[in-house]
């Protein structure tokens, strides 16, 4: 297959694990790579993985890498012909994609015009239902704000009210009755205005317990658009997955077919170029309904990769120099079971509540079967500047089974130190009944959460004394002083 | 698939990586587990992954793996009813499965008859000949060493000689010419007495530049027996594996099918149960002949993982507990391309002398398609009581030349601190321009000996680099003085 374009230096323009993930990938197809680098950063692996890093300035940590002038300037200067953003950050920016386009240099991902369409939740949806797709009962807002409470009502309660223009969970509310309803939409529409700079919010019916079901598409310059199965990642907190997993135990072969087709039948429509996913709502009695696109990577990739084997970094990178795809749909199976934990630097026992401190001790697992994307590394200080994840951990077995089981043997064998994570808690969550059944759905963690509370002193006893295991007796004492947790229990074991 | 017997408690009678590979395994099984352990060895975490670890005693540490009365006593103790041997060992030893036999414990492998058929050279080769698959023109020893001299002579040479009763490298030699012949057949009858208690020797052609390619059978009680394709396995030391991959870069489709259904063909002349492996001899001109059958799992069964998706060693389990296979032929794909570098406590440049020393500092590759299989950790005596290896770095990539492009990147982000690795050298083998064309043979190493020595200072100084990088200040002053190798190119590194 040959490229349409070549590529003479690729900037990541990103951070932590998907820098790394990425950076990697641009490895092994032998492209010279650089990376973004705040100084807060300085010490990350990012930065000896790639060949070039650069510096990016800004207020906060977070502004540096969102300040197009400065990141296309860093582009012209060093002779960057192309930039992956990752997920999150400039990812989904249609500006950014214009300004690149501007200055020469190729962004990979799809079109802004594209990324426009489908980064507007009434457009997107509007756009989905005129091309035949099922979306949700919903009211869309056109700025009359009696009738848009008029519609609310006539569709039904619960209804679920967000921002036009936000993604993800932000400002995300369920409301279930209409008691109260016009002060709550005359808040969202503040808020929205606020956080997204956009006044317009939009309702669909809430669907009770549903599960969050999304497909990961391909799509090249020359027409040709696949899909490559479906994740389900209903394991949600405040709207932020936590879990997902691949197949969904909630599909059919004929409703996995259905879901997946129309995932391609939508990516078609936009004439798609890159890595995408669909995502819907998947209700009880087996409906889906088109929620929205996400036009990029997104974290939970490395599901789709153990299950298929296709690297969806490097096609994102061969779609953008023009390479038509090398398979075709029937070449993509699903073999076996893949599981993705989010480990992020949280309590979850104190409400999610962030933690920091600084990685004294870091042990991936390994082995047949898993995998461990990540951008931390011993010495690094965990701080609140950035998202609370800090590594993702994946398995890949046979069966959901052997899967759920080779996840909760890969967290027994993590060891993070100096940081509290909600590592036991995902153990918690693999373990539960429910979830080893497949009853899965958004409000999982709520409607459980009387039984995922930690086993009195048991995973805290399990960290120490898998930690205490693993350390000789001089790194030991070396780090009594150190270690902010769990020390007192390690403590505790070794006397 | 039911059962017809169900463990109690699997003991694994083995140490280092590949029992922590089948612990894992076991767990996922959910089958409660034990393992064996000198005390030499009893800060392993194969003692914390399994859950019992029993202490066995001998003169070397060695020696206490050997003991098959001991051994079968613990079993009896704890109740143990399976025993799954791992490779080397006892895990092709006929006498140890008939004590297990008779202690009414379950040897998880092929039984004794099948064992020991194959596990003699001549016997091996005679029943693989007798059913019509091809062997290499050979002598063998009957006793009469005048007449094996002159069959030596008759066949031609070169000509290899070794030990009838011997498994792997130990007693091989090449003899090219009639010219002090009868010493060396001497010679060899006497080291073939000492190391295999049987003087026997057998001879045969050697072929010229050839390639080692085995493959890879599943049989079960059922009288099923399926293959997983092909490894190639030519990157050998003085008859030690180096790398491996899959598939062999030497296959066409059709030679390919061919020398499977062989294997297949032998595995089911010998009613053959559980994870097996046909070694054949490849010549350049795409004969093969039938080299030896290892009636075991192998150290590279990593690589045919990551191509088929089948988790061996749960395979092995299951057919010991008389369940039929769950796949068929062709249901068996081989999905991109793996390879795997055995990472060895050993200095390449110096005629791979072994190395000894503590691990001071651990960081194994992660990310995506890379999987590293070790029972080494932080704090571990390196010395020279077992094998020299200590780790096997795989990775999964989707075709040859990106799997050796993200090997390279696999060992560029190894790290080991403490105790010197081949890590360095197997960089070289894979950067070689033979090698990366698929230009294999068994005398490889040899052959360019010349290409493969260290560039300079520039291994060791990246392999400081990289360290360096991944220490933080503190770890790096606290490990000064403890770092043999190389501190001081990282002190240097650093000023």
């Amino acid at each position: 297959m040959s490229a349409v374009r070549s590529f003479k230096k690729v900037l990541v323009a990103n951070r932590g694990e998907i820098a790394m993930r990425i950076l990697r990938t641009l490895k092994e197809l032998g492209l010279p790579s650089a990376v973004l680098y705040h100084r807060q950063e300085v010490e990350s692996p990012a930065l000896t993985l790639a060949d070039e890093a650069y510096e990016v300035f800004g207020d906060t940590p977070v502004s540096s890498y969102l300040d197009i002038p400065q990141i296309v300037e860093l582009c012209k200067k060093h002779g960057v012909d192309a930039v992956h953003p990752g997920y999150g950050f400039l990812a989904e920016n249609a500006n950014f994609v214009r300004a690149l386009d501007e200055a020469g240099v190729c962004f990979i991902g799809p079109r802004p015009e594209v990324m426009n369409l489908m980064g507007d939740k009434i457009g997107s949806r509007d756009f989905v239902a005129e091309h035949g797709f099922p979306i949700a009962p919903s009211v869309i807002d056109d700025g009359d704000e009696d009738k848009l409470i008029a519609s609310i009502i006539e569709i039904g309660f619960p209804v679920l009210i967000k921002a036009s223009a936000g993604g993800g969970g932000k400002g995300m509310q369920i409301v279930r009755e209409a008691e109260g309803l016009r002060d709550i939409v005359a808040t969202a529409k503040v808020e929205a205005q606020r956080y997204f700079g956009d006044p317009r919010v939009y309702a669909e019916r809430y669907i009770e317990s549903p599960r969050h079901i999304e497909v990961q598409v391909l799509g090249d310059e020359h027409g040709n658009c696949v899909h490559l199965w479906e994740r389900e990642c209903s394991i949600q907190r405040r709207f932020q997955k936590v879990i997902e997993e691949t197949p969904s135990p909630a599909l059919s072969p004929e409703l996995r077919k259905d879901i997946c087709e129309s995932a391609v039948g939508i990516a078609k429509a936009t004439n798609y170029t890159g890595a995408g996913t669909i995502e819907f709502i998947f209700s009880p009695n087996g409906e889906y309904y088109f929620l929205e696109m996400n036009t990029r990577i997104q974290v939970e990739h490395p599901i789709t990769e153990m299950v298929t084997g296709v690297d969806l970094v490097a096609e994102q990178v061969r779609i953008a120099m023009g390479e038509p795809l090398s398979f075709k749909q029937e070449d993509i199976k699903q073999i076996g079971h893949a599981i993705e934990c989010r480990i992020c630097a949280e309590i979850p026992d104190d409400d999610f509540a962030p933690s920091a401190g600084k990685v004294l001790m870091l042990r991936p697992p390994v082995g047949e079967g898993m995998r461990f994307d990540s951008g931390s590394y011993e010495g690094q200080k965990v701080g609140t500047a950035f998202d609370s994840m800090i590594a993702k951990l994946i398995v890949h077995a046979e069966d959901r089974d052997a899967a759920i089981a080779k996840a909760g043997e890969a967290l027994n064998e993590f060891v993070l130190l100096g940081v509290e994570t909600n590592a036991d808690y995902l153990g918690r969550l693999l373990r539960h009944p429910a979830f080893i059944a497949g009853e899965t759905n958004t409000g999982f963690i709520k409607e459980h959460a009387a039984d995922l509370g930690p086993d009195n002193i048991g995973d805290d006893l399990h960290t120490a004394l898998l930690a205490t295991a693993a350390l000789s007796d001089r790194q030991f004492v070396a780090m009594m002083d150190e270690v902010p947790y769990p020390y007192r229990l390690m403590k505790e074991w070794r006397n």
